[in-house]
């Protein structure tokens, strides 16, 4: 249809057509309550409009007035543009002209960002990655405006802000444009989108194949490498949402001008399968936070209000729309009118998340991620076992770890990042310090540390090359699930083997979470294997000496400085216990020890001198001088503490021993419990 | 009717006639779903009859087994006793009568409980309290199954159980019985409704007037002397919930057997300006935590539940009916009856809560509770300033403190009780030792410590006699609301006043709380204002150095022992300025300092071998060697953090400086605003 237009034409080219303007025109006119939404964003919108529009020169880091300024801009933008497709009011077109304009006026010799640090840098934003967001969502306002710019408007503007925007992102942030990361993903969606608003097929397909457009680069090339064949995106949960949205955005740009793509077909509809991974990655709404996570991320994000959307309008999934309806809003473009419309025929469908393991690596060969649920009327809870490859730059050193949620909470957790986004007193909004030295340490994470020291000695050169294997994942009989991972080399000469389980017993009143974690190292070392609990300290069967007086850090580096050594003590002869609460809820962690090992009870807050960390607690098992050697354990989840009528039922565990046998040749994990008697469960 | 019956008749004459009966029957046909709180009773005690009763000699302590079990029979008795009433099916008549023949058998002979500790004991319980509870509740399923039982059962009962039992708690336990005290209330309370029900007139008098009969003791004296004019209880709000409970339920006895006495309109209504004090003096559902008190106890309670309908049917007021529906249940008497047939026509209306001000002391003349309440659409913020009397044995040395509640959270705190109530593995469920040791002291408040010892020196001798003064308490311009206290001789030669503003101004966002606090002396001395602040620390206008690795105590006794040092440094030489963030919200606390001042960040958790306390921080404000000195603080509430959309908003504070100046030979505070120029308010 278009090459390389100067002046592109009025059509609508991108998320917002004339379908999704008719379906909201009838809703509001039947059902005006389904699109409350826009009501909203309409209000938002009216009380800028007396206001004189501010395109400060960029200044600020993430946080400050002159970056939220822009970003408040770029939704400005988008919105006046949706309102005009939507209204017909042209107050709302002239509200975004105005802005596009400004920016015009000066973006072709603005210098770069004044702020830049540490990553490529942007022009109104001190990284590029804000840059190329900001295009994504002005460009869809311009594109709703095309109708009511004169010919002379859109040539300008293509000519002095969109060519030389584009030229910033793709030509002299070619390196960052063609790389497959999310940065990358961000920037070919933003220049895509302008293509086929600005009709400029060069645009499209740099952004479809890389700058080369000989698929070295680009969008394709990201959905062939970033998602695993289950829809894993090899950074994780967090970024999994967070780059879902130029994805999915873009991928359906991509559906309504080159339909021929097929693009949500490609890869065995991988995009829709990234979609629902992400879902599922989830306890509570919240997203699982390893690797370099904010833990305040939930569902509710607009990027996976987008994503969700877009999802129903091509799969019609009705489980989708529960999420839709926990998200109280939907994007203002044709799915997301799909969505409203379906919501208000009530034609929602419960999801029912289930256990379910997500490989990693392009080929899925890069080990993974096995999630075990347990949802039923007593129970919903979720044990996340962690044996995927390092996921890039964000990933952390926390190979074979695990995270179990239960009761609404997250009950042995992973600290995720530590950093405070766009908060501009701490750091200026960046990962913090600490996010090297504590957040991405192996000590942080419920996993065997060696020699204290962290896996791969936390250099990013071996680890970005180790991936564990996938043993076994069984979930076949739904009261006896579980996964099993090696990898080796995780030290020099030291190998990694985990098995967990997810068992569900009369005996016990909510599942039981067995572990078997064994090292193997023919040289003798120190293994540390912590318990990043939450909740406040009920009981332990053995007792500690606590440092009273006088606190000092555990060690000196690997994330050890900055933990404070509470109280340190033998382990008991045969089987540690501990037990915690947690809201209404007792644990008890229970693993087989011998008296030469140590307990050591640790709280986050060492070498904080700006007070940057959250300080919580652990239980450190310490077993020194070993070579082969394996830790067993076991959670458990029991009674009530309530409150309101002062009951406490069920304070203490049922596991009175635990041990790993052999009868026939064959691994057993044996236990004993106080009122249901002994049994045991093969262990491969 | 009745002086003294060896057998009872089969008259009910407690909560629950025939009124309650028929209001259910009707509710049961018409609106079935307005009584599910039934069904719900009846599945509990349904999954019971199957069973075989358990009524085990007395063993355990708070949370143990025994002590469970015969919480768990009170409420089967009392709950059996409900359902025979109101089905009519004569198991459920049964059940309780087997569970009180059970206790018929053991009680006259029983020995004191084995577990007893600090406090008078029982004989099923470690405390006396709970024996008396278990009276009150299971006087009242007696109560309703007299129509089943024989004239033999009923002379049995009496002379096997519910003599020994009254005898027990009246001639034993005299002192208790006769104390001015919520111990005391209970054991009125069981005895005086085992009097109405066993048609015991020695009883109700001896509950009414005390054992000698005379006024010296009884709930007459308690209805005089443990209120204060305003309905608040002398213990603070954690206790004033749970002395209600057998205040209502033995006033509603009490007015329907002796309907003479007018015991609601006693004392100038005192008991329902005391159930309303209870509600007045929460945030969110939840009480303030002055004092030894859990701080997870809410209104949904079931002595709330039993206040608030009983509180209704006397008042009819219906914005009463929304906490029933907050709580979500109603207590099954009469009274609640009522409540689910209101409830059921939609007559609740909202309760706005208002600034208002509880005197405390018998007489009202012993200092107050000052509450000021901003609630509109953007904010629901509550100062609290106590200046109240200590508050019995359960008092804290918190002269002068404060608290503050924003955004549904506890912004300023107060420490509480050191207590796991019910949880055996901690102490028993007792008084933990760090409730003496730290929760009591005057450091774990946010009020002035002088020379690192507590109020009174930590006597309690010393601070019964002492009540603060109040000054003024102005409320009468809504957005310029006040109170101010004085107090000499909290130390030897040194008293305290202070004075607190809540001010609602544009220049602000949120109200803007002001402190002046002032310390007379003519001796020099150390001076402390911790300031317990909950949230992420952002960040601080004065660099402290931080004890980076090594911690230690910051005192040795009063409570710093548990304290440690995290970080010390100079003040600011104008206005120290600390910012943090909690939820979503940014709170910013400016004070007047000079260089000479000192700042302290600490942590609590040393000297804590058993992990009994929370870590919580705090600021520590400290001027060294001062006489007369004030200190002059701020609070702001201030932005957003939305990580929903990655923004933040006005991260930073409003406030510059902070002065006391004297105009025209008054006092003033004048601040000055970053965006909106000074203004000053008058202090007196
Ligand atoms: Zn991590
Ligand atoms: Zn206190």
């Amino acid at each position: 249809a278009f090459a390389q237009q100067v002046t592109p034409t009025s059509q609508s080219n991108l998320l917002l057509t004339d379908k999704g303007v008719k379906d909201y025109t009838r809703l509001l006119a039947e059902k005006p309550t389904s699109v409350q939404e826009i009501a909203q964003i309409k209000q938002k919108i009216d009380a800028e409009l007396g206001q004189p529009i501010q395109v400060p020169m960029p200044k600020d880091a993430g946080g400050g007035y002159t970056h939220e300024q822009h970003k408040a801009n770029q939704l400005s933008i988008f919105y006046g543009g949706i309102l005009y497709q939507l209204t017909d009011d042209s107050k709302y077109a002239e509200h975004a002209k105005n802005l596009l304009f400004a920016y015009a006026k000066i973006y072709r010799t603005l210098p770069l960002h004044p702020e830049k640090k540490e990553q490529t840098p942007g022009k109104l934003f001190w990284q590029s990655l804000n840059e190329a967001v900001w295009l994504v969502y002005s460009i869809q306002g311009f594109d709703a405006i095309k109708p009511y710019l004169s010919e002379e408007d859109r040539r300008y503007l293509k000519a002095d802000l969109f060519q030389p925007y584009v030229d910033f992102l793709s030509v002299d942030g070619a390196e960052t444009f063609n790389k497959i990361h999310n940065h990358g993903t961000w920037a070919v969606a933003a220049v895509g989108m302008a293509g086929y608003s600005l009709e400029d097929e060069n645009w499209v397909k740099m952004a479809l194949y890389g700058t080369a457009k000989d698929q070295s680069g680009g969008f394709i090339k990201q959905l062939d490498q970033l998602f695993s064949p289950d829809g894993y995106y090899s950074e994780g949960p967090y970024y999994q949402r967070y780059a879902l949205l130029p994805f999915v955005v873009f991928a359906q740009a991509v559906a309504i001008n080159n339909p021929e793509l097929k693009i949500f077909d490609y890869r065995d509809s991988i995009l829709i399968k990234a979609i629902y991974a992400a879902i599922d990655l989830t306890y509570g709404g919240f997203f699982f936070p390893i690797n370099d996570a904010l833990k305040e991320k939930n569902l509710k994000t607009s990027e996976m209000v987008f994503g969700v959307d877009i999802a129903y309008s091509i799969t019609q999934d009705p489980r989708l729309l529960s999420f839709a309806k926990y998200q109280g809003n939907f994007a203002p473009i044709d799915a997301g009118f799909e969505v409203a419309q379906a919501l208000s025929e009530g034609k929602e469908k419960p999801f029912a998340f289930q256990s379910k393991r997500f490989r990693d690596g392009e080929k899925g060969d890069q080990g993974g991620l096995a999630i075990f649920r347990a949802e039923s009327e007593k129970s919903n809870s979720a044990l996340v076992y962690k044996y995927t490859a390092q996921g890039m730059g964000h990933g952390h050193y926390d190979k074979l770890t695990w995270l179990f949620y239960d009761n609404g909470e997250e009950v042995i957790r992973d600290y995720g990042a530590a950093r405070f986004l766009n908060i501009e007193a701490k750091y200026g909004g960046h990962y913090l310090p600490e996010n090297n030295s504590w957040a991405k340490q192996s000590i942080a994470h419920n996993t065997v540390v060696v020699d204290e020291k962290s896996h791969f000695n936390g250099k990013y050169s071996i680890a970005e090359n180790a991936f564990p294997t996938e043993l076994s994942f069984d979930i076949s009989n739904p009261d006896f699930q579980w996964a099993s991972a090696v990898l080796k080399e995780v030290y020099p000469g030291v190998a990694f083997k985990r098995t967990m389980f997810q068992i569900q017993d009369p005996a016990f009143e909510y599942p039981l979470i067995l572990d078997l974690f064994e090292v193997q190292s023919e040289e003798q070392h120190q293994y540390d294997l912590p318990l990043h609990f939450n909740g406040q300290i009920i009981y332990l069967n053995t007792p500690l000496a606590a440092n009273k007086s006088q606190l000092l850090p555990l060690g000196k580096s690997n994330g050890y400085e900055h933990l404070w050594n509470l109280a340190q003590g033998k382990a008991h002869e045969k089987l540690s216990q501990f037990t915690w609460l947690l809201k209404d809820r007792f644990y008890t962690w229970s693993t087989k020890t011998s008296a030469s090992d140590e307990l050591i009870m640790v709280e986050l807050g060492a070498n904080d001198p700006d007070f940057n960390l959250r300080s919580e607690r652990a239980l450190i098992l310490r077993s020194q001088g070993r070579g082969n050697h394996y830790f067993l354990s076991a959670l458990e989840t029991h009674g009530s503490f309530d409150s309101k009528n002062e009951l406490t039922v069920n304070a203490s565990n049922q596991i009175q021993s635990l041990e790993l046998i052999e009868k026939g040749g064959k691994k057993y994990i044996e236990i004993t419990t106080k009122d249901a008697g002994s049994r045991s469960y093969p262990v491969e």
